[in-house]
């Protein structure tokens, strides 16, 4: 069944072969008369483009975004924005022997019994190259909530052992490294376990947190499409991502009530929270408070150290899998979990506009 | 925006508020010709109902619940089934004081400035009452994937600082206390812990871990109807979730990939996993080992201890909820995380018969 | 697959069989904040009620229909509205025959290949009886655009050969018969003719307008989800409607571009169309003028004169239906498409909020 | 809202302006395995190409269709199916008059009402070229439906009020001229009203039949997305259908039941109809004799004759609409409702899988 859709009213749909001819996504949805930053879209690409960084695979792609329809004398239309990335780098024949057997930890085995075969040229589908189109769309996503003045900020929290400690950075701090740590004595830490698992051919975990900056209360449609029900399923839908948890998130477990719930008070004529366990939705619907959630990233599964699988024709083999490939996922999928994020308040934010007849007349009457 | 309804192909709409005149779900796609075992589906309702179990709500419903259509001769006819319970217990009054501020980690500001008014008693459509739709439509969901020899089972994995330790027990092992605790030295030590909690007019958290056996190979529906991503959703849409993590979950981000990887092996002429970090599920799609999801539940939030708050002038206030309120959750919502999965799985399993020309032809060409 | 739900916004999704125990509806997503009037949802579901008019089903059921959630002091909460009206005259064993052959005009031959068997009580799912959620959601839909000075009104244009001939006529005109035909000397033709038609053991066609005043500019989605496309399926979807058709509808086949088109004109200092050829919708959007469309009813099914058909055991028999039927099924019709209408274009006007930046700032900037 | 997604489970997206970049489509859903033959969807879309007939726009647009991805090694993989078209004849600054004003029987008023401008250029996405997308999925749809012996087939059945009078023919003759009318001598009088209508710089309306033989029975899905309906939405939403009807269609509005029931019948040991009034199509699912629709499509908005409209500033205007324009819509949308009438079938025909458990064991128990 078609699955690569995501959101209701703001809707984004992605397409594209890690060495097909190309990649991209259709946003539709996305509200008219939004000035539209091509460059800054290309800007946010860059961000998940391989070769940008250190730990990152050296295969240097353009990654040049065109938008093909949708934006008019630089406005967005309220039509399709269809965005593509021409793949520059699609060298066949590498793949013969990949095409053979099933990778630990890939889709390759799935995808054959799912679908009954696959293209097998650099993952496929199920290449990280995937989330261009997803990057493409949360750009968009990004400019429209800007203009309400909402923020989607993401940053690298960990990798494998080594973890961010501190409390308050700007987004430049984020941005003051590759691997995208706000704390430059982690991220050399992180630096110096990553060249040890490129030494032991073998590739780390990590984890990343999203924060969002003003937030209207109320986005988030209950029972099913409440706020942070929404963000588990862009989010979980990400490649390797094996967890994920907003505000106290797992910690809630073994806390009590009167340490978890977080009260109210006046700040300034307006309600505020004392703390923020909540990570920003209660109830399923935002309750003005940043959004912050987590997710877990699973180590990079291609490593170079022997490992055992079977083959096509049902045999145990051992392989050694060749190429080059990022000890790690995290700093490039930094700028994804943010695209997943912005995508999935830009809809809430478009949804719950319906929510009561005072936002019905608001429109209506003129 | 419409949010009361889950699922594509199996779809389950939900209705109901606490002290309303009832609450039920329609369960819509499901396949004609399953045999209903009714009297299965009042058993599988008798597990989330309050009056059952020591730690829960002392209010004592039958919760009947009434199969209104969709079911001929005892069979599934294709068409709607309807389900209904008829609240016995809505006193009205008692509400007057819950009414005019806002608890404490409870969905009442945001149900406010969302829809401009709430109906406030009892916690309304967030009342944990709302799980009744949920567990009626898992029951029939369980029974139609029992007839393709898949098996859903969830258990209380953690209450507050207390977690199981045992690896093996059986569906009965978790059925033999009231905390569905498999482990008959933590459920000691646990229900210890939730009378202390009582004790101090606080509450508890939990985890519940859930685990689907005989999956096939190839459920869900890259990139975003990934079987994972849909369990997200399903999970976190219960009220009081705040994570959710499938197989090695958030440790993954501590692991190396060598590590994680499940290594593929043949074993009785199948292919089968060495470990099973995935969780079964990889590149988003059922890997024929079990699924095992885990959703960290938040602890109770009313709690008879003072808390603050703001009423609805704005002022600043303490409060002392009345009522008898369970100290935890989890218990109660085992069966609910049981009835997601089920229902997912279901939707999935469905959804993944169009895969391929095969299937096509398997159906069509008689 | 599931597909008892309607709209996406405003969304209805409907259950029951005609000899069940029940029928309802779930209204989701309709706005909180609307004084929902109960009195009137009886008042329009009696327009659909067997026995009220001479031409209609002699059985008498007072189709009492519970509100059962979704509104607190007497408005709407914005939480799913569920009602339901209970069967009370649902004997069984008359049955018995009709069960062991396909009725020609009737649903019996596709249920069973389709479902492997079917509830054949009464016509089950594929009973008039099925539009008892559809005409209690079009009473909601119908309340909620009333408030914004949108008015739906639909009526009996042609019964057989005889059709309505006066352009102007009230709501009341067409309330002012049993055929709901505005127009004294057609209504008592058509009422002749369907005493012919009763005399000959035979039923006849019809034909019901519909037209909708007071729409804002702009409503439809395109290009898939315009205001006309939306309008095709939802009539269409009504049992025994064979055709539907928009302002000139088929006469444009015929029209030269010059006769058709309607030219625009200031009046009143507003953008007004000098003829409706368009009944209200140019490239699938609500142009401002009236909506005007119609629908083609097939005669009823249910026939006493002798039919050739086949049995169950694939031997060719011949046929004489008992009971009694209505000899037309259009003026219990009339109701039903008003309620469709109703649903999709409040369904539509509140997917336009989100058209543009203008609208989300009118909701958003406070 | 979007509304640019059209289909469940085999779903197309499409996108584009007709003087933007470049114009697509993706189709997502498709199972996998099936040969597509690339030559063939470019003749499809040869089919509707400005240019390739005397009647239409002289345009010459080569309209070259590129498959992106979704097809390895000849066959579809299950993974979206990305096709696009560059517009090579994009000069800009023809169009700086029709900004200023609204074409009747345009959506240029609309446009702007909705969305707060438009792109004016060529009529942006409410062009012609806007089926671009259409065709292309439909082209992989139809390759879909005939590997499984199902056929769709749409002809020009009239041009103005010149009529086919035939009512046996070929798909040869129907491709055997410019209109696609199998019928020569109405084919000629269609030529000589056009000659006649291009004289009078007036244009002409039309009807187009689709046939869909070697149907299954039982595909639709009660009691919102009956095929019926959902043919009735894909055909609607085709730019300048103003009515759809199925079988008998609207003439069933003066039939008498007895007339109008199509009686079934044995036949070769199968169940057949006598008649096929009902156009396939009973209770909302097929049984088993052909699809027979019809769409009534308006003549052509922008004609040269005068015509009266308002300009952006609230003005009374004269208007002559300059350039070349098809004096007639229908040949060219001939082949938009076979693509628009094959993808339904196709969703609904995935979608019927999973309608009992028969089909589902058909698929799980190997």
């Amino acid at each position: 069944m078609a699955g690569s859709t995501y959101g209701d009213i703001f809707r984004i749909t992605t397409w594209g072969e890690s060495h097909g001819k190309g990649l991209g996504v259709v946003v539709d949805g996305c509200p008219a008369g939004i000035e539209l930053d091509e460059e800054a879209v290309q800007k946010y690409m860059d961000r998940r483009r391989p070769g940008g960084i250190k730990y990152s695979t050296p295969r240097k792609e353009s990654d040049r975004i065109e938008i093909m329809s949708g934006v008019f004398e630089g406005r967005t239309t309220g039509t399709p924005i269809s965005m593509l990335v021409i793949n520059e780098n699609h060298r066949s024949g590498d793949y013969s022997e990949i095409a053979s057997y099933y990778r630990p930890g890939h889709a390759d085995y799935t995808f054959d019994k799912k679908y009954g075969f696959r293209d097998y040229r650099g993952g496929g589908r199920s290449s990280g190259r995937e989330t261009i189109g997803r990057v493409a769309g949360g750009a968009v996503a990004l400019q429209f909530l800007n203009e309400l003045g909402i923020e989607v900020t993401a940053y690298t929290k960990q990798i494998g052992p080594v973890a961010v400690n501190v409390d308050k950075f700007s987004k430049n701090d984020i941005l003051s490294n590759d691997l995208y740590m706000p704390d430059e004595e982690a991220a050399k830490k992180a630096a110096e376990y990553l060249d040890e698992m490129k030494r032991n051919r073998d590739s780390a975990g990590g984890m990343v947190e999203c924060i969002v900056t003003g937030m209207p209360v109320g986005l988030g449609e209950p029972v099913f499409d409440k706020l942070d029900a929404g963000l588990a399923k862009a989010i979980m839908s990400i490649g390797a991502v094996k967890g994920i948890e907003i505000g106290a998130g797992f910690r809630v477990s073994s806390m009590r009530g009167s340490e978890n719930n977080d009260e109210y008070v006046m700040s300034d004529g307006r309600v505020s929270k004392l703390t923020n366990n909540s990570g920003g939705v209660t109830g399923g619907m935002s309750d003005g408070a940043d959004i912050i959630v987590r997710a877990a990233f699973k180590p990079t599964p291609s490593i170079a150290a022997e490992q055992k699988t079977v083959n096509k024709n049902g045999e145990n083999i051992d392989i050694n899998i060749k190429g080059r490939h990022d000890p790690v996922i995290v700093p490039r999928a930094v700028v994804v979990v943010e695209a997943m994020t912005g995508i999935t308040v830009a809809d809430m934010l478009l949804k719950n506009m319906a929510a009561n007849m005072d936002n019905v007349r608001r429109v209506y009457e003129k």
